[in-house]
């Protein structure tokens, strides 16, 4: 899959978070495009960079609650009418979007009072308008409060969140794995073949495990037609 | 009342609406601020004309779904979390909203599938951090579609929204609409005089009415209890 990502970060320099996405975008083979320190955009070059990506994501910290000024600067030299209606249909839209405050400030009654979907919802109009898909958005909350553990897990959700087939089920998820593993494997080394056989084979179990909870919801189905 | 006006627009010099609005801005003393027209930002400046007013307006055209990049840039150079949660607290903030498209447009199934609600929460997520009172967004849509009449009315409904009393009751509107006759009296003149006495008369009735629809309501409260 072939994804582009639009990083708008005034101050990228100093984000240990964006350059701990960096590396995460190099190893899934995204095109990273950070705007701030383009010299002038060029809008041909930028829209056949859209052109040729599949999915799109549009990645930022949260300024006063949008995107930083970069960003819509971006999409008002871009984006057109007639671009927007005629040339993404079909590809997908995410959004990662980072942020000093907890998942808790996000909702009714908390700090903030508004869900991050009800805050970015001037890009769900812009994937409707485009008929482009629009991916659930991947929140990253107070990064540096992170344990090596949680960075480790926020690192692969998000090469998958910029490589994986949606939606994220078991499948797609495990299929995506798999296929990363074997990329690794380059390095031969017993060990990743020893994790690449034991987790084959719990795909093998899962699928099949699946595979007889849907019998049973089949039957229970049945039952309370 | 002091009103700020903050317009946010990339090329309002070919913008008749703009213009229009200007107009309505200068009978009501609102203090109109260009953005995209200042040389340099002083944030001083900016903190100041922020302080001295009771009302702050963020009029803009709609963009992508969301306010010019002027406005945004200029949040992140003018407010800091330490000006935003100490100066501006019962203050009210409103937000005129100038679009292409129909009214029917902003709504589930319809051409944009969002309400305007939901596109400015973001702005909405600025006034409760501030503790500000949101006021009911002003929306323009298609301008130049308006008749003469449907102008006329849209100027005054402007300049009420710049410095009439909320909420928009029919108490604080005629009081607006007598306190601006008044003012419009200087010029002496029969037909004001006639028409100020009229609308005296009629500003009183309706009082009277109201009164009396209270007194029945309360008669029928009592009944249910």
């Amino acid at each position: 899959m072939k994804t582009l990502v639009i990083v708008a970060h005034p101050k990228i320099d100093n984000s240990t978070t964006e350059q701990f996405f960096y590396q995460g975008a190099q190893l899934v083979q995204a095109n990273w495009h950070h705007l701030d320190t383009l010299d002038r955009i060029n809008i041909e070059h930028e829209q056949q960079l859209l052109l040729q990506a599949q999915r799109i994501i549009f990645q930022f910290p949260l300024y006063w609650y949008q995107a930083p000024a970069s960003l819509s600067q971006w999409q008002t030299q871009v984006l057109s009418n007639q671009f927007l209606n005629n040339s993404l249909r079909d590809k997908e839209l995410g959004i990662v979007v980072t942020t000093g405050l907890p998942a808790k400030a996000f909702q009714a009654g908390g700090q903030v009072g508004y869900s991050l979907g009800q805050l970015m919802t001037p890009f769900q109009a812009l994937a409707r308008q485009a008929q482009m898909q629009f991916l659930p958005i991947f929140p990253v909350y107070q990064f540096y409060y992170l344990s090596e553990i949680e960075q480790l897990q926020l690192f692969m959700d998000y090469q998958r969140y910029l490589s994986q087939d949606f939606p994220d089920s078991l499948k797609n998820r495990s299929q995506w794995y798999l296929h990363y593993l074997q990329k690794q494997q380059n390095r031969k080394n017993a060990t990743q073949d020893l994790i690449i056989q034991t987790f084959t084979q719990m795909t093998d179990e899962l699928n099949s495990a699946q595979a007889t909870l849907d019998l049973i919801k089949q039957d229970e189905d049945d039952t309370f037609e």
